[in-house]
């Protein structure tokens, strides 16, 4: 059955790219035997990350760059991440409504997830997510987050290039507020521009990098565009395109993508860990002497890490 | 000297409690010494947590709250996270602009400290330093942090109250991307209330809030404030107070502070784990297996944890 699967993924049915995504989010024994499996057919697709604040725009963005790339023939995924707010329950959007007429494309392949209470950070079931999908033969995967907490420093462990959306509107202080994270974009796009003070935010992002010292080489440029007419979406695929070469001919690509594969073990050695200390006896012993102030956490983190260690290590 | 500086730490010197943030800050033995012996001396402190967008007057709105807080005999500690832009580069304040004529007060204590190129986490060392001035015999800790990325979500792994301040004019858009964080606050605050559509964000604050389903018996007010007069602030300080009060009562606040801990020694536990992982011989070998895909990062992390751990736990 899952040989079946398998083989319907790998003649391009969309459908069962789906069904292998399902299981991959469910964490089942059987996803973890096809990410298994899969792993080795990726690392072919170029991923781009976008993110920024709700309602500024990133579905449609993200909805105009697709067809662009489509006409140039790439076959694109986009993954796309949307708070589970407590607030509100559920994915925000269905993929349906997403979509529009992408969804009879078979070269494009959309999924909607939730961050399921992670408060903002990226979650596992995405990155599994695009794993699927490169091995599902896409040129390129678009890993779309809302820009709030951690997701937005997330998406930088998984793409290539990181485009950083904003509106006009949001006023200097968030515009200010949002100066600490600048440094993990890429390409930066003003969408909604027809709106009133476009320009004053291209000025202050432009002020704000050249203020920065940017990695040698490559300097973010700063793109206005009104995504839903289409309007300057083409040079933020042109930028995605030159950024890539640029790293690409800097010989900087493999190197990123082995510093993002070395976080991405570590996380995982990290959650295991986790998971076991979780479930462990002495565990409870121990944070029950630091609740009575017996003993600090810094001898219990100690106290409990040399219970899991080989000896032979110490 | 340790012995001479503690002398002076529990005489109540400020000088001496400056000395020691800095030996943590500096991650030195010394200062993890110290650490130890402080811990079981702390534990009495309640911790208020504040957060909120750069501009949004959070140092006003604390200072007024420190003065109110010394008005009725408490003894007070202030620890700021101001984010190190590489943008900017330093503190973005200075601890003596902060203070004000609050800086000769013998029972007020403010730190402002950088997150390192934490990428907006709360910092081990604000963590240490909470846990010093806890010691330090203060009776209220405010724990201050930027609202953006994950100090905003770390400070209500700190606080046993949080406050999140927003302010009028920062659109909709924000206020609604903000929505999936409202969970962590007990007490929120529309700040420079004097400013146009305040009454606005507060409706929509409760709107909000109202949609949630909150902590049984808790229902976060909205309190509107212009700090720099001190208008409103009291009525911050009453809410921290029946927010105390309503934990201590439903019995919650010892559970509350009990899974911080274990939150703490835990993520103490991983960074100990990652550091050995990251010095190991073996990483890099497997690593580059999985830079090569003939290994998968799911299969590598478990070699890892593998190698790490004692055959007798297996």
């Amino acid at each position: 059955m899952l040989e079946q699967l398998l083989r319907e993924f790998y003649q391009g049915s969309k459908l069962a790219a789906a069904r292998i995504i399902t299981m991959v989010e469910n964490d089942t024994p059987a996803g973890r035997e096809i990410l298994r499996k899969l792993y080795p057919k990726g690392g072919r697709a170029y991923i781009v990350g976008m993110t920024g604040p709700a309602g500024s725009g990133k579905s449609t963005l993200t909805n105009s760059l697709v067809k662009l790339m489509r006409q140039q023939n790439y076959r694109v995924g986009v993954v796309a991440v949307d708070p589970t707010s407590p607030f509100t329950g559920g994915a925000l959007l269905g993929d349906r409504v997403r979509m529009g007429d992408l969804a009879l494309d078979p070269g494009v392949f959309i999924r909607s997830m939730g961050t399921r209470g992670d408060l903002g950070g990226l979650s596992w079931a995405a990155r599994d997510a695009l794993t699927v999908l490169d091995a599902f033969g896409c040129d390129y995967l678009i890993a779309e987050t809302v820009g709030t907490g951690q997701s937005q420093v997330d998406v930088a462990t998984v793409a290539d290039t990181v485009i950083m959306v904003t509106v006009p509107g949001l006023g200097d202080d968030i515009q200010a507020a949002k100066a600490g994270i600048m440094e993990i974009g890429n390409i930066f796009v003003v969408n909604k521009a027809d709106r009133g003070d476009a320009d004053q935010v291209v000025r202050f992002l432009q002020a704000t990098l050249e203020l920065g010292s940017r990695d040698a080489g490559w300097q973010p440029p700063v793109i206005k565009t009104i995504a839903w007419q289409g309007t300057g979406v083409e040079e933020v695929l042109k930028a995605i395109l030159a950024h890539r070469r640029f790293l690409e001919q800097a010989g900087l690509l493999a190197g990123l993508r082995q510093a993002r594969m070395k976080e991405e073990v570590m996380r995982r050695v990290e959650r295991m860990i986790l998971d076991r200390l979780n479930n462990g006896i002495q565990t409870g012993a121990v944070l029950s002497r630091v609740y009575a102030r017996e003993l600090d956490p810094w001898t219990a983190a100690e106290k409990m890490l040399q219970s899991m260690l080989c000896s032979k290590q110490e």
